[in-house]
């Protein structure tokens, strides 16, 4: 009989129930050294959470984080709270001895995110952020490609994240226009992602610049006549430098008509091309300069072999996966990370790499002028 | 508590994988009437058969499908075999009054395909073909907007189904060239999927006429030195007509060198036009004749909005899915068939209908002329 | 100075355009040894002969194709007229010792281009069809790269012509819906097409069957309230054996609604494969089975090297050209030919075998069956 | 008999055959007041002047821009030459009263832009700015889609101009690699197009902000082995605020491997989007948020319609242009706007203002902040 390792999920929204699918089909897929079990589910609404845990077959449910966090019978801890409860949460986990997964971007400010860090260090526990798209098989596979050089000296990076759910000026105002609560706008949601895919990619960022823009400024409460004001972001562009001379550009926004979930990246080197686009996350665009003249251009590899990343655990070529199966790599890695007590990656210092960014960003925004990124 | 169904799956290799999945991930994204248990899983092989049990979560397993079928606990046989066996399988079921999945192309021949409509009837069972196709949510939806109208009186259905797999003539001599053991190749394996889904959308066939190629005679048995000849077809194509007056062009084949799982669909009609591809099936392309002058074109609709069909259950708009949802899709529809007693499709009569298509498309290749497709 | 070849035009609507741009721009974008001179253009009504002669930069024009093509300073007869014309004019311009360039389709039956194809042979003309598509860069190096063996023996050509023209009911009976005066409706415009393609890219037809439809039977005449019968095909469907064992699939419509002129070819070979589409006429598609395991994929080549076929005549690499620049490569090799006196393709030989398969194609759908290509 | 318009072109390279073609192909496909007539030629080199005039129909030559400029049998002034001299030679052809085209970038910097400006304005005469794409009849499309409000208030303005001719370093070292005579790299020669489009699409600037690289420092003299410093750019990003609200995103690179010729144009707004992109320039995606929900996406317009911008001058539906056609556009509008003696864009006073923003973003770079635009 396999061992267990016992999960206890605190927050029960979007990501609770991407994270839950996660849990239960990563053993049918890949060979876990540990069987995940749903024991504990953590909500804020009593009914709701006994809802979501009987919806989605976790063992036992609750409503304090603080007392699923101490359980004897919890080994990991996943954190799929609002972002400015990441802090406490990780904290306290690393305290009680949890390994914990925690959803991005990792906290509000670069300041929590190094007190995260320190803590999950101190303990000793495995810690991994879900910046799940490293975890696209073509963008594993980019990273494998740029690590065997096929890529060469990298000149540019671009990435975009587009989406347009805020275009409506109907939408009504929630927390996530309310700077405090949400800390930022389309820039510590979208951005986060396409900065960690950076640092996976290319390396460590030098110095960024940043522009942002606030469309719509009022929205009004839902149902109620209430406008208020919109102090967080639509959308953020910027510039950066790279530590190893690529250079780079952003752009994240909400307010991108007609795109749903448009993420183009496009890396540029010396010996070949990429380009990679969220909603066909089946498919890498490959330039290999060395092809035989007359013959070169950009070839669609469709990432579904059986030697691609994580495809062997799937289905026969040419059957493709979804967004979800992101999260059933991540967790089949981390599981496994634990089992063999292995380094995994992206880990809590990644997290906090990206928090570093994000805020230079924000600081060049306000400041009108680069900033560089610190080192820790 | 909610009531269960209870699963016996015949099968345990490709198929019994991507069954078993769809009978677990579908409680977690739809709200079945009834929940679905692994109850026993059937193979051939004990070792393997106990493997794939204990692997995919199935309670019990089982060397002997009749033990499997007449056990008191099992509510729904589940047909993963190979095709020559879907024939005695489902009579037994019916017998046995079990409702009954099955998966295609129905049987080697339209007599063994009535038989099993027959038996299926006379015993009332629920009764499902897994032509997973037409739930994929653009298909699904490309039905409905022809059934809205949107597209109009249909001229033209032209499917291909390419795959590659055979291309290299060092791939080894299997039961799936041997015309006694498989029926045929690429024929029944890929024109079944693209047969039913022209009934589907467009209606029924009246006349088709066709051609095969073998293009590699003999291959060599594994691990050996002995080649034998291969009986089966590498690739058939055929016209049709269609009732309604439509003009069909089907080709499938196993030669497309490049195309790993290709299923290209274009229909055209008097008032718009649809176009899909397997490869990227979150995505249906869509021409409507009516809009402005100057601004037409194919629009590519992205299928993931909550108002597509089956999107709900899913993620937010723009996070797609992969090909085995639609496994998914046809279990949460045949369950709930069965829970309401309503009628599911596509049924064992559908089943027929594209089995009459196939061996008429054979009998067209073997005497050099169009032939008509029976009734029933 | 450099010598002259002096033009003859019979026929100034869409093609009599098309040919006079081709030979104003062959000698500025190549290095023609004989420069073309716009002599005479011919056409049936007076006035708007010569008004298109002043426009298009004739030095003189005639309503009698006699005695264009007897004019002693004519040394070229380029034949634009409507089909049923071209044997009579190209039968007479032999005759008189001119060289021909003549539109396709050549005749309405092979008969008649037969006799074409004796009259030019005895009289010892240069002559060429425009079967334009053959100097599409793209698929003239296709074309290079079947014969450089980069796609190996070949599979599969699946050929489609797709436009959309006659959708509309309201659209009005024209000549080109009277089977006397047309020949054929799609079929002749646009299978001839991919016809000559694939005798250019994969060899010699030996067996076709069709099918066909005329989904709109009666039109009205412009101007009235009479309705004729429409005697021609709205769309032909037919499938091929090559005699080196390739699988053919064709289908030309005017019932594709939405598409415009989309030709689109597919070519699967044992070692490669090559797709293409008319509409993005500057890209060509390429698989190379031989590509690195996990890299391989269709990459698409932009056809605007210097080293790609007639490119070094135009822009730099990436600035596109369009769809007349085919005539001007065909004029140029047209006068190249001559003034070399080498043999130049596709000629009248081509169009003879290309309406063999037209007439076999129309026969087979008469007949129900499949017929034979005859060698001559 | 048409009156005349005679041309004096300065300058006999690339643009020079591009600008001949131009006014060659004009008069045949667009009913133009003025007849063009190829006057005189003027090169550098003699021999190699006579030969371009020779081959490309001048009727006269001359290695004088002076004595060009001052012929009475010269109307227009056609500028083709290096970037540095368009000031004299547009200055001295106002001076004598003639119309003026002048290729992209106006001048090495605005003081020198501003100079040909005046002396325009004080003479009198015609003048236009060779932003060749405002031509495209994709882009024509999109500004009147815009100006009819079909994409409403503009959100984003993402712009990329994507070469890769300099990414091999064995790319010699040429008079392009120097500031002082080609006075940037990517920034002027390819920023200067989709700056231009901007205005044209968008509206004016307001503000910038830039980055730059040179990725490969110094190259090889041809010939030699003596290298010498590279002392322009490689590569420009930067980003806008523009007047309107908008934000812009925007590079231009040498160094993109792999993309020959790639401007891509997004645009998005509160009614619908656009994209383009050169290497398929008869295309036009266009997303239409007002489109029927479940059907809404981007199309693809092939741009090809006779109620399309420019195309009633060309072929049938469907039938695409290339890249040269714009000049076609750009030399007919010209020539039919000093006949009528009425506005033409874009003017001098536009390419004053695209080079506020070139040089705007160089200061930018150099001081490391945002620069505002200057009115005039």
């Amino acid at each position: 009989m396999k061992k267990e390792i016992k999960i206890g999920i605190i927050g029960t929204k979007f990501m609770g129930k991407a994270h839950t699918h996660a849990f239960v089909d990563a053993p049918l897929f890949f060979d876990l050294p540990l069987k995940p079990v749903l024991q504990v589910a953590c909500g804020v609404d009593p009914k709701a959470t006994e809802q979501f845990a009987n919806r989605y077959g976790w063992k036992a449910w609750d409503t304090s984080s603080e007392k699923v966090i101490l359980r004897d019978d919890v080994d990991l801890i996943d954190i799929c709270t609002p972002n400015h409860l990441h802090m406490p949460v990780a904290i306290a986990a690393a305290k009680a001895g949890k390994h914990i997964l925690c959803e991005k971007p990792m906290a509000n400010n670069a300041d929590d995110a190094r007190r995260m860090l320190d803590a999950v260090e101190e303990a000793g526990v495995k810690h991994m952020m879900v910046f799940n798209y490293r975890r696209v098989p073509a963008l594993a596979f980019a990273k494998k490609m740029i690590e065997d050089g096929k890529i060469g000296r990298i000149f540019h990076f671009n990435a975009v994240y587009f989406q347009d759910w805020l275009v409506d000026p109907q939408f009504p105002y929630t927390w996530r226009h309310n700077k405090q609560l949400a800390g930022s706008g389309a820039h510590g949601d979208l951005n986060a992602h396409i900065i960690d895919l950076a640092r996976f990619l290319v390396g460590e960022f030098e110095t960024v610049c940043g522009a942002e823009k606030t469309f719509i400024k009022e929205r009004t409460i839902a149902g109620t006549n209430q406008t208020k004001e919109v102090t967080v972001d639509d959308a953020v562009s910027f510039m950066a430098h790279f530590q190893n001379g690529a250079l780079g550009s952003f752009t994240a926004t909400r307010f991108a008509t007609g795109r749903k979930n448009l993420q183009r990246i496009e890396i540029f080197g010396s010996e070949g091309s990429l380009s990679f686009n969220l909603e066909r996350l089946n498919e890498l665009e490959y330039y290999n300069r060395n092809d035989a003249a007359g013959e070169q251009g950009f070839r669609t590899i469709l990432v579904t072999e059986a030697n691609h990343p994580y495809l062997n655990g799937w289905w026969p070529t040419g059957h493709i996966i979804g967004w979800e199966h992101t999260f059933v790599h991540l967790v089949s890695d981390f599981v496994t990370a634990i089992a063999k007590d292995t380094p995994v990656y992206p880990n809590f210092y990644d997290g906090l790499k990206c928090q570093f960014v994000l805020d230079a960003v924000a600081s060049s925004i306000e400041k009108g002028r680069w900033i560089q990124i610190p080192e820790r």
